[in-house]
Protein backbone atom coordinates (compact mmCIF):
# COMPACT_ATOMS: atom_id res chain seq x y z
CA UNK A 1 0.00 0.00 0.00
CA UNK A 2 1.16 2.85 -0.79
CA UNK A 3 1.53 5.59 1.70
CA UNK A 4 1.94 9.29 0.19
CA UNK A 5 -0.92 11.53 0.19
CA UNK A 6 -1.37 13.79 -2.83
CA UNK A 7 -3.01 17.08 -1.78
CA UNK A 8 -5.54 18.94 -3.56
CA UNK A 9 -2.83 21.60 -4.96
CA UNK A 10 -1.32 18.68 -7.08
CA UNK A 11 -4.33 16.78 -7.86
CA UNK A 12 -5.65 17.20 -11.86
CA UNK A 13 -9.42 16.74 -10.61
CA UNK A 14 -11.93 16.04 -13.18
CA UNK A 15 -13.88 19.39 -14.78
CA UNK A 16 -17.07 19.46 -15.03
CA UNK A 17 -17.46 18.05 -19.01
CA UNK A 18 -15.18 15.37 -17.45
CA UNK A 19 -16.58 14.19 -14.68
CA UNK A 20 -19.92 13.93 -16.76
CA UNK A 21 -18.56 11.81 -19.30
CA UNK A 22 -17.14 9.48 -17.12
CA UNK A 23 -20.14 9.27 -14.92
CA UNK A 24 -22.33 8.72 -17.73
CA UNK A 25 -19.63 6.05 -18.48
CA UNK A 26 -20.30 4.13 -15.23
CA UNK A 27 -24.17 4.35 -15.56
CA UNK A 28 -24.64 3.28 -19.25
CA UNK A 29 -22.03 0.12 -18.43
CA UNK A 30 -23.76 -0.81 -15.41
CA UNK A 31 -27.58 0.14 -16.71
CA UNK A 32 -26.86 -2.03 -19.95
CA UNK A 33 -25.18 -5.09 -18.36
CA UNK A 34 -28.33 -5.51 -15.98
CA UNK A 35 -30.59 -4.62 -18.96
CA UNK A 36 -28.74 -7.68 -21.01
CA UNK A 37 -28.79 -10.01 -18.53
CA UNK A 38 -32.81 -9.05 -17.91
CA UNK A 39 -33.14 -10.03 -21.39
CA UNK A 40 -31.01 -13.19 -21.39
CA UNK A 41 -33.47 -14.21 -18.24
CA UNK A 42 -35.87 -16.01 -19.91
CA UNK A 43 -33.19 -18.53 -21.70
CA UNK A 44 -32.08 -19.59 -18.28
CA UNK A 45 -29.06 -17.59 -19.07
CA UNK A 46 -26.25 -15.01 -17.83
CA UNK A 47 -24.50 -12.31 -19.92
CA UNK A 48 -21.29 -14.76 -19.08
CA UNK A 49 -23.12 -17.70 -20.71
CA UNK A 50 -23.88 -15.75 -23.57
CA UNK A 51 -20.78 -14.36 -24.29
CA UNK A 52 -18.85 -17.99 -23.74
CA UNK A 53 -21.96 -19.36 -26.17
CA UNK A 54 -20.84 -16.64 -28.67
CA UNK A 55 -17.28 -17.33 -28.83
CA UNK A 56 -17.78 -21.00 -29.02
CA UNK A 57 -19.91 -21.15 -31.82
CA UNK A 58 -17.67 -19.11 -33.67
CA UNK A 59 -14.68 -21.18 -33.33
CA UNK A 60 -13.60 -23.61 -35.92
CA UNK A 61 -15.60 -26.60 -35.06
CA UNK A 62 -16.85 -24.78 -31.99
CA UNK A 63 -14.68 -25.32 -29.77
CA UNK A 64 -11.65 -23.35 -28.29
CA UNK A 65 -8.74 -24.47 -25.78
CA UNK A 66 -9.85 -22.95 -22.08
CA UNK A 67 -6.79 -20.97 -22.20
CA UNK A 68 -7.63 -19.15 -25.40
CA UNK A 69 -11.49 -18.64 -24.09
CA UNK A 70 -10.01 -17.27 -21.00
CA UNK A 71 -8.35 -14.69 -22.95
CA UNK A 72 -11.08 -13.66 -25.08
CA UNK A 73 -13.31 -13.52 -22.62
CA UNK A 74 -11.43 -11.43 -20.38
CA UNK A 75 -11.54 -14.21 -17.34
CA UNK A 76 -9.36 -15.67 -14.79
CA UNK A 77 -8.76 -19.67 -15.92
CA UNK A 78 -10.30 -20.56 -12.38
CA UNK A 79 -13.43 -18.31 -12.59
CA UNK A 80 -14.01 -19.57 -16.60
CA UNK A 81 -13.58 -23.23 -14.99
CA UNK A 82 -16.35 -22.66 -12.44
CA UNK A 83 -17.95 -21.13 -15.64
CA UNK A 84 -17.52 -23.54 -17.67
CA UNK A 85 -18.26 -26.37 -15.03
CA UNK A 86 -22.30 -24.97 -14.51
CA UNK A 87 -22.59 -24.80 -18.46
CA UNK A 88 -21.46 -28.24 -18.75
CA UNK A 89 -23.77 -29.54 -15.91
CA UNK A 90 -27.35 -27.84 -17.98
CA UNK A 91 -25.45 -29.22 -21.05
CA UNK A 92 -24.55 -26.09 -23.30
CA UNK A 93 -21.08 -27.19 -23.22
CA UNK A 94 -18.87 -30.04 -23.01
CA UNK A 95 -14.51 -30.36 -21.68
CA UNK A 96 -12.41 -32.16 -24.10
CA UNK A 97 -8.79 -33.14 -23.28
CA UNK A 98 -7.27 -33.34 -26.86
CA UNK A 99 -4.63 -36.25 -26.18
CA UNK A 100 -2.20 -35.08 -29.52
CA UNK A 101 -2.23 -31.62 -27.74
CA UNK A 102 -0.70 -31.76 -24.50
CA UNK A 103 -1.79 -28.11 -23.95
CA UNK A 104 -5.22 -29.34 -24.22
CA UNK A 105 -8.18 -29.24 -22.60
CA UNK A 106 -10.93 -27.57 -24.49
CA UNK A 107 -14.14 -26.28 -24.60
CA UNK A 108 -16.78 -27.32 -27.01
CA UNK A 109 -20.36 -26.17 -27.55
CA UNK A 110 -22.62 -29.09 -27.47
CA UNK A 111 -25.76 -29.62 -29.90
CA UNK A 112 -27.91 -28.30 -27.33
CA UNK A 113 -25.86 -25.68 -26.96
CA UNK A 114 -25.49 -24.47 -30.74
CA UNK A 115 -29.77 -24.50 -30.46
CA UNK A 116 -30.32 -22.23 -27.89
CA UNK A 117 -27.44 -19.89 -29.52
CA UNK A 118 -29.67 -19.73 -32.97
CA UNK A 119 -32.48 -19.74 -30.53
CA UNK A 120 -31.10 -16.90 -28.41
CA UNK A 121 -28.82 -15.13 -30.57
CA UNK A 122 -31.74 -13.28 -32.68
CA UNK A 123 -33.29 -11.82 -29.31
CA UNK A 124 -30.04 -10.87 -28.27
CA UNK A 125 -29.60 -8.55 -31.37
CA UNK A 126 -32.62 -6.89 -31.12
CA UNK A 127 -31.63 -6.35 -27.40
CA UNK A 128 -28.44 -4.53 -28.55
CA UNK A 129 -30.28 -2.72 -31.43
CA UNK A 130 -33.00 -1.63 -29.25
CA UNK A 131 -31.18 -0.32 -25.82
CA UNK A 132 -27.63 0.74 -27.66
CA UNK A 133 -27.30 0.42 -30.96
CA UNK A 134 -30.38 2.02 -32.78
CA UNK A 135 -30.30 4.85 -30.05
CA UNK A 136 -27.15 6.45 -31.72
CA UNK A 137 -26.88 8.06 -35.33
CA UNK A 138 -24.15 6.22 -37.57
CA UNK A 139 -22.53 9.16 -37.17
CA UNK A 140 -22.21 9.46 -33.15
CA UNK A 141 -21.43 5.57 -33.41
CA UNK A 142 -18.03 6.09 -35.22
CA UNK A 143 -17.19 9.00 -32.94
CA UNK A 144 -17.79 6.58 -30.05
CA UNK A 145 -15.66 4.33 -31.42
CA UNK A 146 -12.79 7.11 -32.54
CA UNK A 147 -13.22 7.70 -28.67
CA UNK A 148 -12.91 4.25 -27.10
CA UNK A 149 -10.37 2.65 -29.97
CA UNK A 150 -7.02 4.40 -27.78
CA UNK A 151 -9.05 3.21 -24.11
CA UNK A 152 -9.16 -0.11 -25.35
CA UNK A 153 -5.94 -1.00 -26.99
CA UNK A 154 -4.36 1.10 -23.25
CA UNK A 155 -6.04 -1.45 -21.31
CA UNK A 156 -5.23 -4.43 -23.01
CA UNK A 157 -1.56 -3.60 -23.25
CA UNK A 158 -2.05 -3.41 -19.27
CA UNK A 159 -3.73 -6.17 -19.24
CA UNK A 160 -1.07 -8.51 -21.08
CA UNK A 161 2.04 -7.07 -18.76
CA UNK B 1 -40.85 -17.50 -21.47
CA UNK B 2 -41.27 -16.37 -25.28
CA UNK B 3 -40.88 -19.69 -27.23
CA UNK B 4 -42.07 -17.78 -30.59
CA UNK B 5 -38.29 -17.90 -32.75
CA UNK B 6 -37.47 -15.55 -35.08
CA UNK B 7 -35.77 -16.83 -38.02
CA UNK B 8 -32.50 -15.22 -40.34
CA UNK B 9 -34.70 -13.97 -42.65
CA UNK B 10 -36.24 -11.07 -40.31
CA UNK B 11 -33.50 -10.39 -37.95
CA UNK B 12 -32.29 -7.44 -38.35
CA UNK B 13 -28.12 -8.08 -38.23
CA UNK B 14 -25.45 -6.25 -36.82
CA UNK B 15 -23.31 -4.93 -39.55
CA UNK B 16 -19.28 -4.51 -39.19
CA UNK B 17 -19.41 -0.89 -37.62
CA UNK B 18 -21.80 -2.04 -35.45
CA UNK B 19 -20.70 -4.86 -34.41
CA UNK B 20 -17.43 -3.52 -33.80
CA UNK B 21 -18.70 -0.67 -31.75
CA UNK B 22 -20.79 -3.00 -29.48
CA UNK B 23 -17.72 -5.31 -28.75
CA UNK B 24 -15.50 -2.38 -28.11
CA UNK B 25 -18.61 -1.03 -25.80
CA UNK B 26 -18.08 -4.43 -23.79
CA UNK B 27 -14.35 -4.96 -23.62
CA UNK B 28 -14.33 -1.10 -22.83
CA UNK B 29 -16.34 -1.59 -19.67
CA UNK B 30 -15.31 -5.12 -18.15
CA UNK B 31 -11.85 -3.95 -18.66
CA UNK B 32 -12.36 -0.54 -17.41
CA UNK B 33 -13.69 -1.69 -13.90
CA UNK B 34 -10.89 -4.46 -13.67
CA UNK B 35 -8.50 -1.76 -14.10
CA UNK B 36 -10.15 0.90 -11.61
CA UNK B 37 -10.91 -1.93 -9.27
CA UNK B 38 -6.90 -3.03 -9.23
CA UNK B 39 -5.72 0.51 -8.72
CA UNK B 40 -8.21 0.75 -5.70
CA UNK B 41 -7.21 -2.97 -4.18
CA UNK B 42 -4.07 -1.28 -2.39
CA UNK B 43 -6.86 0.65 -0.04
CA UNK B 44 -8.78 -1.97 0.83
CA UNK B 45 -11.67 -0.93 -1.66
CA UNK B 46 -13.65 -2.37 -4.20
CA UNK B 47 -15.43 0.09 -7.13
CA UNK B 48 -18.39 -0.63 -5.10
CA UNK B 49 -17.27 0.51 -1.90
CA UNK B 50 -16.02 3.44 -3.41
CA UNK B 51 -19.01 4.65 -5.18
CA UNK B 52 -20.91 4.29 -2.22
CA UNK B 53 -17.76 6.59 -0.57
CA UNK B 54 -18.45 9.25 -3.39
CA UNK B 55 -22.27 9.34 -2.78
CA UNK B 56 -22.14 9.65 0.98
CA UNK B 57 -18.79 12.38 1.20
CA UNK B 58 -21.05 14.11 -1.44
CA UNK B 59 -24.55 14.05 0.33
CA UNK B 60 -25.66 16.83 2.89
CA UNK B 61 -24.07 15.68 5.93
CA UNK B 62 -22.39 12.64 4.74
CA UNK B 63 -25.46 10.81 5.17
CA UNK B 64 -28.05 9.26 2.60
CA UNK B 65 -31.40 6.91 3.18
CA UNK B 66 -30.53 3.90 2.47
CA UNK B 67 -33.39 3.75 -0.71
CA UNK B 68 -32.28 6.71 -1.93
CA UNK B 69 -28.46 5.68 -1.77
CA UNK B 70 -29.92 2.12 -3.69
CA UNK B 71 -31.35 3.98 -6.46
CA UNK B 72 -28.45 6.46 -7.26
CA UNK B 73 -25.78 3.23 -6.92
CA UNK B 74 -28.18 1.15 -9.74
CA UNK B 75 -28.41 -1.68 -6.76
CA UNK B 76 -31.03 -3.27 -5.21
CA UNK B 77 -31.86 -2.92 -1.47
CA UNK B 78 -30.95 -5.95 -0.17
CA UNK B 79 -27.59 -5.80 -1.88
CA UNK B 80 -26.90 -2.70 -0.98
CA UNK B 81 -27.28 -3.65 2.16
CA UNK B 82 -24.84 -6.51 2.48
CA UNK B 83 -22.25 -4.18 1.09
CA UNK B 84 -23.33 -1.30 3.86
CA UNK B 85 -22.74 -4.83 6.41
CA UNK B 86 -19.71 -4.91 5.22
CA UNK B 87 -18.00 -1.37 5.57
CA UNK B 88 -19.86 -0.76 8.71
CA UNK B 89 -17.51 -4.12 10.02
CA UNK B 90 -14.60 -1.98 8.60
CA UNK B 91 -15.48 1.21 10.21
CA UNK B 92 -16.19 2.87 6.89
CA UNK B 93 -20.07 3.76 7.83
CA UNK B 94 -22.54 3.11 10.21
CA UNK B 95 -26.44 2.81 9.96
CA UNK B 96 -28.40 5.54 11.83
CA UNK B 97 -32.06 5.62 12.15
CA UNK B 98 -33.62 8.60 12.30
CA UNK B 99 -36.55 8.88 15.13
CA UNK B 100 -38.24 11.74 13.80
CA UNK B 101 -38.56 10.29 10.40
CA UNK B 102 -40.49 7.39 9.74
CA UNK B 103 -38.99 6.33 6.33
CA UNK B 104 -35.85 6.61 7.33
CA UNK B 105 -32.58 3.98 7.59
CA UNK B 106 -29.61 5.78 7.20
CA UNK B 107 -26.05 5.11 5.63
CA UNK B 108 -24.09 7.58 7.27
CA UNK B 109 -20.33 8.24 6.63
CA UNK B 110 -18.14 7.68 9.38
CA UNK B 111 -15.10 10.24 10.22
CA UNK B 112 -13.22 7.06 9.02
CA UNK B 113 -14.72 6.89 6.02
CA UNK B 114 -13.60 10.47 5.21
CA UNK B 115 -10.23 10.26 5.95
CA UNK B 116 -10.09 7.58 3.42
CA UNK B 117 -12.53 9.66 0.95
CA UNK B 118 -9.36 11.89 1.31
CA UNK B 119 -6.72 9.90 0.52
CA UNK B 120 -8.08 7.53 -2.04
CA UNK B 121 -10.10 10.49 -4.07
CA UNK B 122 -6.96 12.24 -5.82
CA UNK B 123 -5.38 8.73 -6.48
CA UNK B 124 -8.34 7.67 -8.37
CA UNK B 125 -8.90 10.92 -10.20
CA UNK B 126 -5.30 10.03 -11.25
CA UNK B 127 -6.48 6.23 -12.54
CA UNK B 128 -9.45 7.76 -14.28
CA UNK B 129 -7.22 10.17 -16.04
CA UNK B 130 -4.64 8.06 -16.75
CA UNK B 131 -6.72 4.95 -18.14
CA UNK B 132 -9.95 6.70 -19.54
CA UNK B 133 -10.29 11.02 -20.07
CA UNK B 134 -6.65 11.94 -20.83
CA UNK B 135 -6.58 9.10 -23.81
CA UNK B 136 -10.04 10.72 -25.50
CA UNK B 137 -10.05 14.35 -27.24
CA UNK B 138 -12.01 16.93 -25.97
CA UNK B 139 -13.67 16.72 -29.36
CA UNK B 140 -14.40 13.02 -29.00
CA UNK B 141 -15.06 13.04 -25.10
CA UNK B 142 -17.72 15.26 -26.23
CA UNK B 143 -18.74 13.17 -29.11
CA UNK B 144 -19.28 10.28 -26.95
CA UNK B 145 -20.97 12.03 -24.21
CA UNK B 146 -23.71 12.97 -27.28
CA UNK B 147 -23.88 9.28 -28.49
CA UNK B 148 -24.34 7.86 -24.45
CA UNK B 149 -26.68 10.23 -23.09
CA UNK B 150 -30.04 9.00 -24.94
CA UNK B 151 -28.73 5.60 -24.02
CA UNK B 152 -28.65 6.29 -20.77
CA UNK B 153 -31.68 8.07 -20.82
CA UNK B 154 -33.49 5.24 -22.62
CA UNK B 155 -32.22 2.56 -19.77
CA UNK B 156 -33.08 4.61 -17.14
CA UNK B 157 -36.41 5.22 -17.63
CA UNK B 158 -36.78 1.09 -18.73
CA UNK B 159 -35.32 0.86 -15.95
CA UNK B 160 -38.01 2.95 -13.35
CA UNK B 161 -40.89 1.33 -14.72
Amino acid sequence: METETKDDATTDWLNADEQRAWRLHLDVSRLLMYQMERDLQPFGLTNNDYEILVNLSEAEDRRLRMSDLAKSTLQSKSRLSHQITRMEAVGLVRRENCESDRRGLYAVLTEQGWDVMREVAPRHVASVRAHFIDLISPEDLAAYHRALEPVAAHLRAGRSR
